[in-house]
């Protein structure tokens, strides 16, 4: 275990030790919700190699999950996250208590920009608002330069860097590629609910987004040819709980007719009762 | 003029003057609309005895005026407010545009906490949402260690104080008292709206909150007895476009059944078209 690391869960603390840092040199920072796998490590080293000081906040938000959502079953391996991370060498790890960072009577409330409205926003009605309410409070408490999230989450990154604009927040967002098993599947934290057949059924996300780069490589650029065999290839392979399967402009998010270079395929399905997103870019 | 005012309407200019600001020393904050009277500089002077660096923004607002109000009719006396503050020893003004601070596609919004819907809230629907959002990208543009407003606008105070707490924003919060005309009448840039028989029928607002602590100090201490005398004062003074008149817990203003010290009178009122607001602590 590395011996700077240091593990801290009170607002001041952590406010006053970034703030140190950033007297320094360079901080960047990775906000997760612990369940750590390799996508988000590929962040965490992002930062350690762009960044002088790493800070990472392991922090499941209840506000961003729905009430029939699995905010009690989501997985909190704490003690093996913070090894983890300071085996890659971290600085600080920021791990709040609920109470902590939702007191009560704490009723303030980022309402996020217009493109969380569409895909994730209409099948998740606040979770964005809940995304964008954490992460705020998480760039006050963790000043850093930079933040990082991953591409997995690409409206997630569109709705943050809106936020981080129209509330002129200081800060720097970071988006790393999405990291995806051999066979394809991308990384989520949500991938250890899948039994044996849900993961054969679950790598048809990521083989349904490679289909739309292959037919638009073949030359068709109608959305509506490339959508009906995404959705085939979904079907196929036993994922029918679909909540959408889109091709979208990169930045409204609007879905477009004709497909071409940047065009984003986005994704999601339940498979079983474990709802899994993915995205592309068309190349 | 004071040759070391500096007058800036670009973002990033004002908070790189901010950031090297604090550098050296404390910096302190007055968010304005402008129009600038003695209310406005007892903020100001507080800032410049208790600073090293004084930043005032001079901004109106549009997104905390409902549709019916008086934005476009609001006092701009741009270049007399910045002879003002430079006489007065302020560092930095920072009077950005309405397109630097609402670009286009700027939809990001803090809905403000929960002590925002009643009293102005409940008369002024999108009143705080704006107040909240803009001062939140002020304090993220002008990140002052100290911001000042004024006891007048007292459910703002109460607002922004959780809003900071709630949003971990990293920024003190100081509340200067009302300043009133020796007649009693609270100062506000709307005064100037009124003529000489609405000047004289404005005044009633302050008394009637005088009247209370009177009322108070001679052994009353029924909210509502208080109420009726409050109401008849200002029915009496002609002023009978009420839109509340109020006994409230100073935190959560929820209306008091009995008066005590600490207990908040708040009363807002319109005196021809002028809608003015005033408070007092009851002592």
């Amino acid at each position: 275990m590395n011996e700077q690391t240091t593990i801290c869960s009170e607002i001041e603390s952590c406010r006053e030790l970034v703030w140190s840092a950033r007297q320094a040199g360079q901080v960047g920072l990775v906000p997760t919700m612990g369940a750590l796998h390799q996508g988000h490590l590929s962040l965490v080293s992002a930062s350690t190699q762009q960044c002088d000081f790493t800070v990472v906040t392991v922090f499941v938000n209840p506000t961003q999950f729905s009430a029939n959502e699995d905010l009690s079953s989501y997985p909190r391996p704490l003690q093996e996250d913070c090894r983890v991370l300071a085996d890659l060498g971290v600085d600080l790890i920021f791990t709040p208590d609920e109470s902590t960072m939702y007191p009560l009577g704490c009723t303030t409330v980022v309402q996020p920009p217009a493109v969380a409205a569409a895909l994730e926003g209409s099948h998740r009605r606040t979770h964005f608002q809940g995304v964008t309410t954490i992460v705020t409070k998480l760039f006050n408490v963790a000043p850093a330069h930079v933040a990082y999230f991953g591409q997995k989450d690409y409206q997630q990154t569109l709705v943050i860097r809106r936020m981080v604009a129209d509330l002129n927040l200081p800060i720097e967002i970071q988006v790393e590629p999405t990291i995806r098993e051999p066979d394809g599947l991308a990384l989520s934290s949500r991938n250890q609910y899948l039994d044996g057949e849900q993961r054969q059924q679950a790598v048809s996300l990521s083989q349904s987004l490679f289909l739309a780069q292959e037919r638009f490589d073949e030359g068709e650029s109608s959305a509506t040819a490339i959508l009906i065999d995404m959705s085939q290839h979904l079907h196929d392979r036993g994922v029918t709980d679909i909540d959408y399967v889109v091709l979208a402009h990169p930045d409204s998010l609007e879905s477009v007719e004709r497909v071409e270079v940047g065009t984003m395929a986005l994704v999601a399905a339940r498979v079983g009762t474990t709802r899994l997103i993915d995205n592309k870019r068309i190349e």
